[in-house]
């Protein structure tokens, strides 16, 4: 997956280390975002840097992002510069030698300035979006109540300055390691679903869309399609 | 999973939200660790915080580190105040209203001083380290030559300040939408490992640790007991 014609987006998200594996590209990146369930997103307090997980959804040009650390951002003053990272881990990658071991993985790099959502439609509508990022079930659930709404922080980040990882396909040994008698491949690294639990206090059957989930690829990439 | 005995180490390693999910039991915090495959690792830059993934492993009370970040680290002069966020998703949680809905997981958060590692025997034995936090095959490789260890930096990260959190179980409903016809459970998220494919320049077959691999849960409790 080569840069191509897609250029870094800036200085701060041009990747410079394995950048043969960069890619700058908006279908790239957003697959990637449709296929991940969990940012890794990072500030920077007065203690130093602090990296927390958040459920996020896509919107256009924007990741919103709903989380533990949405009231830090919040006591911060609101605006704050932050950096969203998303993995997908597909696979081990052994070679002849550690040195070269990998692994096969999709990251996607965002940083910017992050705000929080204060307009009473763009919230709800980010939460909608937020809600049904892996399956949708906003009209299998009762809506939110004001009270709740209130309750639930929802924070905005432009997808301006977005970089993008992708490492696929073999181990890559050394030549001068042709004749050392080791076995080196690959192990895939499948992520499924399973079949849904009901819950004591359920009043009705599984929605068709969540039963659907059932033996899926989490990080699969039918969501993009 | 209560916090029973166990306090927390430090002001800026107290879970403030969902407190009751928080546990700083050495014992809880060291199965998530061998349970994960990558930290999310954030640091400072001057251009605001950057977060990216990176492989560890565990010795003792260290977290040694290896990925792209650890040159940025470098680079900052060695030592830099950094923290590192090793989550894994178990499952999704339908609530019968959007609000309560959830994921299981289990987290840990690291923060701390990360340091270089410079002396030649540590260096070794992290790499052995990292190398083998999944599955062991040190043995079945060639051993690093001195310009590949050269190449390699690995940051030691003091396990002092940390804190866990974990979700499991069903999805927690408001009394009050006992009636509210809708679906309620959980959804589980089971990652494994599929079959080893061969590289084309394999030179043996596939060490039996190797080849246990497939099918087993890569977040499940068997490397921790």
């Amino acid at each position: 997956m080569p840069a191509g014609d897609h250029a870094p987006h800036s200085p701060r998200t041009t990747v410079r280390r394995g950048a043969k594996r960069a890619t700058y590209d908006p279908a790239d990146i957003h697959g990637i975002l449709a296929d991940g369930i969990v940012a890794h997103v990072a500030v920077v307090t007065e203690d130093g840097p602090l990296v927390m997980p958040m459920v996020y959804g896509i919107a256009g040009d924007t990741m919103y992002l709903h989380g533990a650390l949405a009231n830090s951002l919040l006591r911060a003053g609101g605006d704050a510069e932050v950096c969203a990272t998303v993995t997908i881990v597909d696979g081990l990658v052994f070679a002849k030698t550690s040195f070269n071991h990998s692994m096969n993985y999709r990251s996607v790099v965002v940083r910017g300035r992050a705000r929080v959502v204060t307009d009473e439609g763009e919230h709800v509508a980010a939460l909608h979006t937020i809600t049904e990022h892996i399956v949708e079930t906003w009209d299998t659930t009762r809506p939110p109540s004001a009270a709740e709404l209130r309750a639930t922080r929802v924070i905005a980040l432009p997808l301006d300055e977005v970089s993008a990882k992708v490492r696929t396909g073999p181990a890559v040994n050394e030549a001068e390691d042709a004749d050392q008698p080791f076995w080196t491949g690959q192990v895939p690294i499948v992520t499924v679903f399973g079949a849904p639990i009901d819950n004591a206090d359920a009043s009705a059957g599984v929605p068709p869309r969540v039963a659907g989930l059932e033996g899926r690829d989490v990080h699969g990439d039918t969501r993009s399609s």
